[in-house]
């Protein structure tokens, strides 16, 4: 492949990922003004794993972690977010991301497209070292901005401190134990106040 | 430091980040559609860096100009964005910046903050081929999303091809010159066709 194709479908991989920057999730940003997207989410997600490397199990490796991260959302574009606490048909959702990859990550040059297929295919199954924690990071940023904004989702959705529990203590805690630990008495806290 | 404060930190570093969400850039995403925040800019940029990192220098590390990115632009928390074709005093703005990078990177445990407020130092000095690729992909982004918005920028600031060379060659070209031999063109077509 000459220089230009090859790069003619790296921009087109690149420019089609602007649409990220429209999905909307269900976490709340800036104190709850508004919903955050998953573009921004992948930022923060990145920038969580630079700084909180170190609570990761041995051998993880940060800056597989990071493009992990950078690239986790991007099936989004096609499939849409699926909140953590809502109704979802994990069935079909898991087809209409796999076929979302497919596409957008095949814009991508052959050997590009390979590799970061691989690096959403590894973080999707969850099963490595650096998947677990790119995983828990992802589960760990949104009770965060939760509690920045009044517990907004979590009172849109129900969510109780047992459902918050069976949800995230083994995907933080499985993941990111010392996080997990720093976390969960601010949540406890949060829902006692509320009671 | 114990467990606890040395995570206190760090969590509070990441807390404040959210704010990049907040603040608004020139380009527009989404075809046009709104302002572009500097929080989904910063992983747009890393995503360029992802999948661009074979078009730099020899001995660029794709990783550490990721990592760069993902910091390059948290002083716009206090000090806002400068457009890049926006009327604006350079000295009164790195005076802002240095201010906010002490007070934001010194919110983080003291080896971290030290760490993360080198990286920024490097991308702003822009003198090692890490730094001047990282500035090349800042550079690279927003003529494209300009492309693919009937160059809302260019037109509110009121570029023009000259001043466009004049801003972009030195600063895309000297770090990145295979992008903008393949940019250039097409920026010349646009003004070409609203001539």
């Amino acid at each position: 492949m000459s220089e230009t194709p090859r790069l003619d479908a790296q921009m087109a991989f690149l420019m089609e990922a602007d649409r990220l920057k429209g999905i909307d999730r269900a976490s709340r940003v800036l104190g709850g003004a508004r919903a955050e997207n998953s573009a921004e989410h992948s930022w923060h997600l990145a920038l969580f794993a630079l700084i909180l490397g170190e609570h990761a199990a041995e051998g993880v490796s940060t800056d597989r972690v990071i493009r992990m991260l950078l690239l986790h959302d991007l099936v989004e574009i096609d499939a849409g977010d699926n909140p953590i606490f809502g109704e979802v048909d994990h069935a079909k959702a898991a087809a209409e991301e796999a076929a979302a990859a497919e596409r957008i990550f095949g814009l991508l040059p052959e050997d590009q497209a390979r590799e970061m297929r691989a690096l959403w295919d590894e973080f999707e199954a969850a099963e490595t070292p650096d998947a677990r924690f790119a995983k828990a990071l992802d589960r760990f940023q949104p009770p965060n901005l939760n509690l920045a904004s009044e517990g907004a989702t979590w009172v849109r959705y129900g969510v109780t401190l047992d459902s918050f529990d069976a949800q995230m203590a083994p995907r933080i805690g499985g993941g990111a134990p010392g996080l997990w630990s720093w976390l969960r008495p601010k949540v406890a806290a949060f829902f006692a106040s509320r009671r």
